[in-house]
């Protein structure tokens, strides 16, 4: 047992954690002051089904023994309920397995909870948990088998248990989850924005963002976080995750520069929105890719990505998809862009040991990468598709128009976010400005 | 010495330290926005008195060697100034004895903090910090030395310094703080809500929460920082640590629907307060029980007591006290139910190694709780409604009707925590809105 | 290789990340509402600039092996992209020299960002990003290089690497950064408030802080990354460690209650923005202190810090300079007393090892101290003056006095950080509101 390892990935599992209530503000700045705690609540939703789920059965689903040895799931009923890994059960890298499977439920519940930008203002909240409990268990849990379960081997090298397909049989580089979480999530984010349709005053009125620093919180909350996510990964405090840490930090900084300029070029000004949406974009695009690039490659990447995201996010207007909070523009276009950019920059002297197109590698892992993508990208629209439709057929899915008028956060909660006023003496001069800051709502 | 042990330790206490923060924007998002400023700066003036406290005398009186042997209370002199613990001296578990003692300092600012969210919009900021002070050196010291302080022993199992009675004697089993912590801050927080009577508004006019994304910011952090709390008790990063980590994660996803399916059923909505408070009731019913209970256990701790805590908090209502922000039914309530439900839910496949009831271990486990419990419930709040009482008498508490009326933020301390107007160009017309949205204070 | 230091170290900088958008906050609730944005995009591009800079070479300049032996600078071709670092290279202390060079990375990010909040509501962001970049080459690398990077030794205590002239001949103490972070910042603070001039509306009308809990979540995130800032720069999870985050603790509560404690004899009431002041001026004091003193002379020296921050913030308005938001009262002079304080206490029994003037040390200590704190700040405010009016001469620094007056998120950014209204079905009416609340602008 190594304290040190243990301890880094006990810690990256919180840091991972505190995505999802970053998601959550970088979700819920974003829209109308009248729908940010539906947005909150999608995503507080996933912690709770998916962390109960993922403990129940999903960590066997996605790191049990592979049923039938393609590679395709796991078996669930292995570590049902996680009560066999209460002992000193170990993995190979001297880690409790049961440090692992925390940090891992981490990564399942933010996954379920990125889709949720694609539906803002428009969902019911009881269909979404629904929805979100459906789609790990469906998709997730059998995605994180294909890209996380790595075979386990005996010391002389024969597979004691057989892992998934893609993380074996392909060898495709995904170090933190540039396919199984921000691919994954987008394809299913498209899925949802067709099957939901649009809101009623889109595109002629998408709403302002109504809280930036809220939205800058949840950046700096998601970017702090992503150093366990991504560095957690390496499941050791060593040299790896000291490069993945380097990695994380710089890709992200290129990012955010590279969408600043083109805003600048385009559009004359850089926003607070273009900044944190680059930090979103590199932080995607760098997941896949940081144990296998050098910090020079994660700045091309962090570079090209922030530039590719910020024209990307504008599909959406053409296409007249509403993806209301761009998961599609930032993180399948973004986990695209790095899945894909490893089988270029990949680098030898990194720690993962591969050379890709650009080092002299060939084509060889770009193929492989490829192929990952898609696969991913396929199974997850389609099934997001089916489930989708699934619970708008048997729950319905989608909130009125009259809801949608009102503000969702009234008709699915009964609560609004904020009552900024009252903070004086005479209440009636105080409750007329609240009702005017309100609406009509009174 | 182990570094990863203490490399632990040592981001727990970091993550312990911001749960203060936490708590104060989970308590300051609640209440008016007249009133959240005087919020936040009792969770402030908490860290700045007991931080202070606890590194004169207050570790000593906790973790120092008992006085008389009976277990009540350490020697606040042992270590006085924590000056002999600038060496190697370190716990038999191999991390330095100063960083145990930095870890624990956040203890104790974090209880004393906790009790605030009962007398919200009314209490006087000096009397506070008075009242902080000495209930820190009359009520945590010796209780956190009852429940926490631990025999020492040498190899032979010879006892070299006797801990608290809690502890060592009735062997209660409350790992992170159920009794110490909650029932202690919540039991505290009835009193003080008693002695300061009802806000003048209150029942008729609770006030609704002024910014509940502040509230979900706070329960995030708190959260997050829970993992340290909880995670970091285990003084090691090992089996017990994670299996903690993963208690901690499940308990509080199921307290969440817990506390939303009872809203659901009994308002027809699920409410963003809703889910925050599950989230803080399933902590801090899983932060006596997590390393004594499977993950079963606890997800079975956390949906029991998030419907209890959603019931309880309309205890009040009843009694007619005005615990503002429900410490009695979340930390009192949430925190009996944890302790006692260990001795159901134990199962000596955990790592404590013990059996409750409904395991086989019959109830020598369950009147062990219950002692502790009820022993550091009364002996909280006789000795704070004496404390309160005290600082009553001497120099005032509760800050005038006036006051009250006029936004404690203002009158405590000339301050209005919002000044969101002054966007424009034309100030005359700003600095009129901006009067209209803080009422007359003009 | 040691995991447990190095899980320390990664974590540590993940808490260093942080604490630029920390920053962000604390600065950006303290401005009007109409310049936030800004304000949080000074430290997110420091971020992005800072970051790409300092792998390409800024590593290398600051801990390259010193170019002509005078302790003046480091190679920056040494280790340039970082490349020679992805292997097993390591410190001697047994983590991984990349982990090093990505904890330092966030410390050249914070110093940088550190410096915006004297040029509040008035400079150009374009400009400003360029600043940033000079002014981390030309200043801060040089200065990291003095104080940070000490020599390397063979195991017969040989010289194989000269480190820079502060460190290794003047032997001055500064554990985090009290001269290269903070005395550094607040000249550069000091010599930008001068080339840019006084807000338009200034000392008549400074603003008062538009969103107190945002500044209280600033100063919240700072204090937790705090402790990876200081307890990180240990480099190692260990008794040093322990006892900087004690000290850490224990000042900022004693600087707290310093400045809580001037205001109000002085002005009658506590405040929330004296608490979080005298949070900030605290841990500025103690982080080149923090292992050189006792827990009791930690709270000496955060007491004194609070109590003259206090005094001295009020010096710009005598001096008439427009340091908006007190870089050069709460860094620079909190630096220098830091700085100064550890000649005094200093004690032998404290980690470094060192007896100040107090404890029997002479003079000897202090001189070292006074020196190192000179060299610094008269190096970077002679060249940030130089650098600021380069920027200005070449591009432009300062915005239009309309743009003042209009707002510069709005002129720079195009964005407005809150759109609250909106809450309602009766957009007419909402619109309205929303105008009025944002002034004139539409």
């Amino acid at each position: 047992m190594n304290s040190g390892d243990t301890a880094w990935v006990l810690t990256s599992a919180a840091l991972v954690l505190l995505m999802t209530p970053g998601l959550a503000f970088f979700y819920g700045g974003m829209v109308r002051s009248r729908g940010v705690l539906n947005m909150l609540m999608m995503s507080l939703g996933s912690i709770g089904v998916v962390g109960v789920l993922w403990v129940l059965f999903g960590y066997s689903a996605a790191f049990g023994t592979d049923l039938g040895g393609l590679g395709l799931l796991g078996n669930p009923a292995e570590f049902f309920g996680m009560s066999g890994l209460l002992g000193e059960d170990r993995l190979s890298d001297g880690i409790p397995t049961i440090a692992f499977a925390g940090f891992q439920a981490m990564f399942a519940i933010l996954t379920v909870a990125l889709i949720s930008g694609a539906i803002a203002d428009r969902a019911r909240f009881g269909p979404w948990l629904l929805f979100a409990g459906l789609w790990a268990v469906v998709v997730y849990f059998p995605v994180a088998h294909w890209v996380f379960a790595f075979d386990s081997t005996d010391e002389a090298g024969g597979v004691t248990a057989v892992g998934g397909w893609i993380a074996n049989r392909l060898a495709a580089i995904d170090f933190a989850g540039g396919t199984a979480v921000h691919i994954n999530a987008g394809a299913a984010a498209l899925a949802l924005a067709l099957v939901l349709g649009r809101r009623s005053s889109w595109p002629k009125d998408p709403g302002k963002p109504h809280n930036l620093p809220l939205v800058v919180l949840g950046a700096g909350l998601l970017w702090f976080g992503w150093f366990g996510f991504n560095g957690g990964s390496a499941l050791a405090a060593d040299t790896t995750a000291a490069v993945v840490l380097v990695n994380t930090l710089v890709a992200t900084s290129a990012a955010m520069l590279g969408w600043l300029l083109v805003e600048r070029f385009r559009d004359g000004h850089a926003t607070t929105l273009g900044a944190v949406s680059g930090i979103v974009a590199g932080l995607v695009a760098i997941t896949p890719a940081c144990s296998s690039v050098t910090p020079l490659g994660a700045i091309a990447i962090g570079a090209i990505t922030g530039a590719v995201c910020a024209l990307a996010v504008s599909l959406k207007f053409r296409f007249r998809y509403d993806d209301s909070l761009d998961v599609v523009g930032v993180h399948l276009v973004g986990g695209l862009v790095g899945t894909l950019l490893v089988g270029f920059f990949a680098s030898s002297s990194a720690p993962a040991g591969v050379d890709g197109l650009f080092y002299g590698g060939g084509l060889d892992q770009l193929w492989r990468q490829a192929v990952g993508a898609i696969a991913v990208l396929v199974y997850s629209f389609v099934l997001s598709l089916l489930l989708a439709l699934l619970v708008k057929a048997v729950v319905g899915f989608r909130a009125t128009e009259e809801a949608e008028a009102i503000g969702i956060d009234e008709t699915e909660h009964a609560e609004s976010a904020y009552h900024l006023a009252g903070g004086g003496r005479g209440t009636a001069t105080t409750d007329e400005a609240q009702r005017r800051l309100e609406g009509s709502r009174a």
